[in-house]
């Protein structure tokens, strides 16, 4: 039997001010309800956060996903603040492949040479590893942390309306879709406080929106409203979408660029159809959170 | 020497929804800059608070209101998200008292019966109490915290504005100046998101304005824009300002009135002249500040 009066251990970190708390859970015995993810994102009755990371062994996960992610020992249970699973997150998974390694969860040459580090998500396993002075991105005395995204595809044309101006943009999947859209619009001028406008017609399931300046110097400025969320400081599949409008709107298909968001910045390279995320990955804090306090969300 | 990678300690805790970061620092030893409190409080490169509660010795505070204290052997240094220094927080003191407790800083016994529990605040020394199953106060199985909050004086009629609309309210001092305004407009009507007009020449410093409802049966409900903030889910001051002047609207001088705020709700007792509020307090996390971090921040 557990301790009942044992706190439940946790982290906190962010990627480009993205931010989770990390639940360590190896052998799955932790009962996060939707009800307790929400309280423990909430800003001011829990500790606050844009997702909670649950960190399981593949093996105690009990999904038939289990079987479907081989050489990934652990993965990322991604739950959204509003207590609603997600596939993945390009942010988080650079936190969840830290954690990994201070923890001493995986070894410590992990993610470094031939010694591959995959982090098993509900998109497919996903290989991560640690770049040192990664060019393009954050100083840090730290190494970047870089993640396989997995194919990108550009598609057709669409519109965004902002305050009834219309923004022409691309659309990209990403395993989920975007519109990117490159505009000479100085972007501080956008009223993102509302969803922008799209045709419901290209997104039947909704969109994320990502306002972008044209490429210059290796490098693009943008902001996203995320579906279902609203503005972020940052958003993973965001900035890759965006790298690749950029790179079209520059007339190529593959390339390096420096994306910045409003939480910092992050790396995207565009090669054969994929992408890879290179960006910063900080662990704030650790500690337990209260058995009173967790038994008090389960009514 | 103490060593350079040893974690920063930290507790995580809110009453009524108002939040606070709590830094054990019993020698004086931290060196809290404004740049760590808006780290610390920023809710996503941070760990998020409104502000933070530094817990000193009194003793080892240094500074010169030092023997103005006395018997308040912990010292509640509360700083705001913006990494100034505040007086006094009525929410922040009921966790501060909480924290004593649950920590062994001061005896078990501390607030309950003849064993006074009192916490030096800027503001000066304040008495805090422990009630078991508070009347009028949020269900818990916990004891509330109840806090002399010290003189409440009541002043004339002053105005505030919201989308042109004129609502009329009276001036209360508690230790910082309040503009309460009963009104029978439905609150969940009133847009908070930017801030009432006031009569500068009533309130040069400016002012923390409250809306609330006629009190029926014992409460009141109101909505608070607290002065350089915005609108918050609770401020203790505020609560108090409010009860004064419902029950000014009642007719009264003296009595109890409980408040809702959107965080909770709290207890206020009007007596004498002087205010007792009690409401919950919740310690919801303890653990480390990364080293590594919390030194970052120091440039």
């Amino acid at each position: 039997m557990a301790d009942p009066d044992a706190g439940i251990p946790f982290r906190k970190g962010h990627g480009t001010e993205n931010d989770f708390v990390l639940l360590p859970d190896p052998d799955g015995a932790l009962e996060l309800t939707p009800a307790r993810v929400r309280a423990l994102c909430d800003r001011h009755r829990g500790l606050g956060a844009d997702g909670v990371l649950r960190v399981v062994r593949t093996a105690a996960l009990g999904e038939p996903i289990d079987g479907q992610l081989p050489g990934a020992e652990w993965f990322m249970d991604y739950r959204n603040a509003d207590g609603s699973i997600a596939e993945m997150c390009g942010n988080g998974v650079r936190v969840f492949a830290r954690y990994l390694v201070e923890a001493g969860l995986v070894g410590a040459g992990a993610g470094r040479g031939a010694d591959q580090l995959l982090v098993g998500t509900r998109g497919g396993s996903k290989r991560v590893w640690f770049v040192d002075g990664a060019e393009g991105t954050e100083s840090a005395d730290r190494a970047e942390v870089a993640v396989a995204m997995g194919p990108v595809r550009l598609g057709g044309q669409s519109i965004a309306t902002v305050a009834g101006w219309e923004f022409p943009g691309v659309l990209v999947d990403v395993g989920n879709p975007h519109l990117a859209c490159v505009t000479d619009v100085p972007l501080d001028e956008l009223d993102l406080t509302v969803s922008p406008g799209y045709d419901p017609a290209d997104f039947p399931s909704g969109v994320n929106i990502e306002f972008l300046t044209p490429p210059i110097d290796g490098a693009t400025r943008m902001r996203v409203y995320e579906r279902g969320v609203g503005e972020t400081r940052s958003c993973g599949t965001g900035t890759v979408a965006a790298a690749a409008a950029a790179l079209r709107h520059a007339g190529r298909a593959e390339g390096k660029l420096t994306v910045y968001v409003p939480g910092g910045r992050v790396l995207v390279t565009l090669s054969g159809g994929e992408a890879t995320l290179t960006g910063p990955a900080v662990l704030v804090a650790a500690g337990e959170l209260s058995a009173e306090w967790w038994r008090s969300l389960s009514g």
